[in-house]
């Protein structure tokens, strides 16, 4: 205590001067004379005090656009801390957060005490850690190593970080699937026959981050998904179902805090993964929960032996913190539906859910296999009956009735029709050179095209699949079409289809067709 | 090749806006929905291209600052890349860099190979690599180790990424210290002794980062230390010897892009440091290099048995590269010389130079015998002459005229007297309130006094010290001497003498003395 005593010597009080600028991080900007004078380097963690709130933020300097007695703030983090231009701000330098000797255990392989762990989530969200910092503990999470006690205390550190709903209804089920599978949009049609089936379905869903469209993205086209926690529950509450973006309401977001850092160095330690996943079912109070993992080539797991040692840890996991947990190993060799994007997914979705003639048979069995899982799971229905239950209600109407309720709960429209749906103006054929039979379809491939043709952000961009894996093909027929809502991007997207050769037909290569 | 062109196609042409900012990090603004379009988000890393010369900055966005059609640039970094407000910037997506694969390699615990290594090296020279990135390299190499075969890879990389050195003439000799005693400036000692003795010594140092002061500090009291790698050759051709700091000359600068993550962290991986030290006497074309690791209470390394192993693998990656490394183990415990702080430390070193009555003894003793130990290795003198050689060398005034020449060749004043040197006005007297014997005088804790005092940035601020380990003391004698540039200054650091407790005498607390 007297140390940081000490080194409040070093502070400041400056007056808040907002910046139009967004980093995407908590930046504050000092004058560089001040800053000299107070032993502030430029990249720097300091202090901030604003109105009896303390934050923590990273330092730029400026010797022009910051005079002393002024501290600049970056647009966006003064909103986040709601600081207004001529603010008083108090700076300070503050010492070493106590995370990072937790951090250091864990690179030299020491096992973390729950304590340990606790600080690392709570210094991580109240952005006392650097990105390099963040990164050393994933890094180390991944080579060292977490042990079960220390996933369930992240787990439990990763619940108490961020809101919390108790449904105070019986059962509450949830599902999660592992991704990597293009057009695999199980979850809106599982979600309504749950609830129609009478659980508790507080589903929250991600954005695309790298693929075309998260399920987030696919709702967005039929409702509004952004939410808070109590938002949520009360939708629940009134439709038993919900589908909303997981980002909105702060359900266990330590994780987000890491995504970016994982994603640009592409590791997932396993321990991290399952924490944060399962952390976001137990803070909505999920009882029963599904996971669903897609094994095959061009899936995000290739080989079945990893997915069933992924499945057991999943379950090993959620019997430590009190929670039924089902696994499902699902084929992820091809994109399921018809459609990839935001828009053309949602068109699957809605023929499955009202049954017409042309529904995408794939997404259909999968959807209704999850839920039935669900079913039988939470004590609904016997075991064995789940998929003709969840059949019957999905082949009734009650499911599309019940997702017409939640699409109204969410402020959508339900009386929405195929043809409202947002579809590009801008349409390239891929047509087959002469007869032969279509091999594979690479879900990664197919998804960087996808995007390049506009999705998610272009809700109308995306592409049909004519054809699946095992499909014979004649000469001139059409294996697939892209939309885009912009001339310039279909360009892009053809380029892609050239570059990235998704489909793989014996021996025609793409560039023949093109 | 083609993947590259294809991202390329999300490009645009923006106008320079300069901006008076300093992120001490390669930053660009680009405006909110300009970045929108082109699927850029804040904090991702893009290519930028000036007059046929590529860079890799990070993103921050604007809505405000940075009109469509203008790439706002941060001011440090516009200075770096030489672009002026008004020049037309072409800004694109680039792919992720080939090293992150190298990098994903050594987390999971692979050798690398030599290119992976000089993958990693020039993608970091070239900013391609984020600091979580730089971040897991570091980790990684901590936690797996690096091989010999590696640490080879490493310097031959980083020295083929900087300025080199030939000095056509021989022997060139070098040395480096470890580091983490207080006062240790024996360089500014063994430099004019060895210069004097007919040997090439063109020796870069580095400025203080977390101590209060570092060699290239100390002799900028003397003379100035700011070089490019041609003007030091200069230097060393006339005089033979050289200090300057080593961030000026770019020699072997990779290390200098993941020092501050280094030290965030708290890590130093072997491998890495060695490499960086040897890599930069390498890029001097340095044959004979005596390192000097000190241990002992308070040290950076406090096992003899971790010095020696360390020694040995400094001798054999030495003998690798075809350098002659010798390796001496020293006191450690304690500071060495009486001022901690620039002024007072270039004060030691002119006392022993000039050989006054009252020189610190334990300064001239090891700077004479690290001086001998290479007049030994380069076979100017005979085994076992060296000490007397160089005491000699010292005693007859050779050394102090051949540092007057140096300081005249880095533009100083040779004549300058003790009397010039700064010395903060602002004063504190430490006393001893009891008779009691010094039993402990800590590195680390009398470094973060001195630097409170505002040293190294105030040259003249910093401790006296008039009491070693082992010493009786009177009562009311002084122990030792805090000067300050600033009263507010004295005043933090006389509250860090109490919180560090730098002198530990048989029980008599600093808190009874103030």
């Amino acid at each position: 205590m007297e140390v940081k005593e000490f080194y409040k010597a070093g502070k400041r009080i400056a007056q808040a001067k907002i910046l139009g600028l967004k980093a995407g991080r908590k930046i504050i900007v000092i004058n560089e004379e001040e800053a000299k004078e107070m032993d502030i380097y430029a990249g720097q963690r300091v202090g901030i005090k604003i109105r009896d709130e303390e934050f923590v933020a990273i330092v730029d300097v400026s010797s022009s656009i910051v005079k002393k007695g002024e501290v600049g703030i970056f647009e966006d983090y003064a909103e986040e801390i709601g600081v207004k231009e001529g603010d008083f701000v108090e700076v300070f330098l503050i010492p070493t957060p106590m995370s990072i000797e937790a951090i250091r255990k864990k690179i030299f392989g020491v096992e973390l005490s729950n304590e340990e762990v606790f600080s690392i989530i709570s210094d991580l969200m109240e952005n006392k850690l650097s990105e390099p910092e963040i990164a050393a503990f994933i890094v180390s999470s991944q080579i060292r190593g977490l042990s079960d006690k220390e996933v369930v205390s992240l787990i439990q550190a990763m619940v108490s970080t961020g809101d919390k709903i108790e449904i105070g209804k019986h059962p509450v089920v949830d599902k999660h699937c592992i991704g990597g599978v293009a057009g695999n949009r199980t979850t809106m049609i599982l979600v309504p026959i749950v609830a129609a089936a009478g659980l508790y379905i507080p589903k929250t869903s991600s954005r695309a981050i790298t693929s075309p469209a998260g399920t987030a993205d696919t709702m967005e086209v039929l409702a509004d998904v952004e939410f808070s926690a109590q938002e949520l529950k009360e939708i629940v509450l009134k439709t038993r179902g919900a589908i909303v973006w997981g980002g909105s309401v702060n359900i266990a977001p330590a994780d987000d805090h890491m995504i970016r850092i994982r994603r640009s160095l592409n590791l997932d330690p396993r321990g991290l993964l399952l924490s944060s996943i399962l952390a976001k079912k137990l803070a909505v109070s999920s009882e029963y929960v599904i996971i669903d993992i897609p094994v095959g080539r061009g899936a995000k797991i290739e080989e079945t032996a990893l997915a069933k040692d992924l499945g057991k840890y999943f379950k090993t996991i959620g019997s430590m913190i009190g929670m039924n947990v089902g696994v499902v190993l699902t084929d992820g060799s091809s994109p399921i539906g018809f459609g990839i994007g935001p828009g053309l997914e949602a068109r699957d979705v809605i023929r499955v859910l009202r049954n017409s003639k042309d529904l995408p048979l794939d997404l259909k069995k999968k959807g209704v296999m999850l839920a039935g899982k669900l079913l039988e799971m939470s004590g609904k229905v016997s075991k064995g009956d789940g998929f003709d239950v969840a059949l019957h209600i999905l082949e009734s109407g009650k499911a599309w009735k019940k997702m017409q309720e939640i699409i109204e709960a969410q402020g959508g429209n339900p009386d929405v029709k195929e043809e409202d749906l947002p579809l590009g103006e801008h349409v390239f054929e891929l047509k087959a050179v002469k007869e032969g039979k279509i091999e594979h379809i690479d879900n990664k491939a197919i998804s960087k095209v996808a995007r390049a043709s506009g999705a998610p952000k272009d809700k109308g961009s995306g592409i049909e699949l004519f054809k699946t894996k095992g499909d014979r093909v004649k000469k001139g027929e059409v294996i697939l079409k892209i939309y885009s809502e912009s001339s310039s991007k279909l360009t892009y997207a053809i380029k892609a289809l050239e570059t990235f050769q998704p489909i793989k037909m014996e021996k025609i290569l793409i560039e023949e067709m093109l």
